[in-house]
């Protein structure tokens, strides 16, 4: 059975793992016959109310608010290798761009994960395949921009696109249920909750884009 | 459109709402072309630490916690009344045993909170459909199993159904991918993850019991 690893970042869109894209991530892969690999890195997070959208003060682990998604079956993303993987997926969230990297506060400029950075540059040395949905493209363009010039989607944000485009990565607009595909670095992107509207959208881009991840292995 | 409440109890498996059975029921909902009305109870939760599964100490807030599944669009459930919605469906998780009712300490004994209470009540007095997965069932067996000896079922673990068959509700046996109807009170109730082992059976599963519900209405 292939095993295609889910690279979490928290659990809650403001402060940590898009759930409905994680989940449909999940749904995805069982449905295609793989088996997902949980994981997160074990740093703090930011705590965001998602009731008002304000920080609380509080800090908690990436970690352990992502095994929530994963219901405990999770590892640190330090003990995950590509040889472990047939494949890699990065659901969405502003987690994604928080605590995986810091590219919403620095955007180009980002400093990407140490861990995170590690298994992405595995992975594209290996060969295997990468998807990415909603904002955590930007990690595979702060990853891998300079060296192997990444086609993604974030599907239309002007501002968002301009800061992958200066990592050396290129940004190509993307409609919400539909993806875009870096043959050359096999790399899969798409929009999820940066364009849509409704879960059942990003169920569909996101279903597209992992049977087109599973077919690139 | 159709309205279809969705009670959340927290945002995880073992101290909130079951995170994949929630999104699947507002995937199922959305589907179904409906509108999903999140709501939670604000009372306290006790944490479980989902890597360890160990109880951390801490508190936190049902309703700002299942925020983070209604990507902070949810309602307090002390402001909502079955006038609001057409049908209403509980996801599972220990929230739903723990939050939402004690039946996970008291089984048969179990005490509601007072909102759940009023709006299954309210539900019911006024026809509309009610839906509920994995041991969220309980809660209606715990509110409407001596005044409509409502027919519902949590799969197969026979200590929960006999606990259920003490409150006056009766207890079915039903496989993880299928539900059971009970026409009479329009319950409509399916296993989840109280027999699946993966997150495609719990998808299947609910996906058949919120159609079921919707055509109740």
């Amino acid at each position: 059975m292939k095993k295609i690893g889910v690279v979490l970042s928290g659990c809650g869109v403001y402060d940590g793992s898009e759930i409905h894209e994680a989940v449909c991530v999940l749904l995805a892969i069982d449905r295609a016959g793989c088996e997902a690999v949980c994981m997160a890195p074990a740093v703090e997070l930011t705590v965001i109310d998602h009731l008002t959208s304000l920080e609380t003060g509080e800090k908690r682990n990436v970690l352990v608010e992502a095994a929530r998604i994963a219901r405990g079956s999770i590892r640190n993303i330090a003990e995950v290798t590509a040889s472990d993987l047939d494949a890699v997926i990065l659901p969405g969230g502003f987690g994604a761009a928080k605590n995986l990297c810091n590219f919403a506060v620095k955007g180009a400029a980002a400093s990407v994960n140490a861990e995170v950075t590690r298994l992405v540059r595995e992975m594209a040395t290996a060969g295997k395949p990468i998807g990415a949905v909603c904002i955590a493209p930007v990690v595979l363009a702060a990853v891998m921009g300079r060296e192997y010039s990444p086609v993604v989607t974030i599907g239309t944000d002007a501002g968002t696109a301009a800061e992958i485009e200066k990592t050396g990565a290129h940004h190509q607009i993307c409609p919400v249920t539909d993806f875009v595909i870096d043959e050359k670095n096999k790399l899969v992107t798409s929009p999820a909750y940066m364009l849509a509207t409704r879960i059942s959208e990003v169920a569909d881009g996101i279903d597209k884009c992992v049977k087109e991840v599973i077919k690139l292995i």
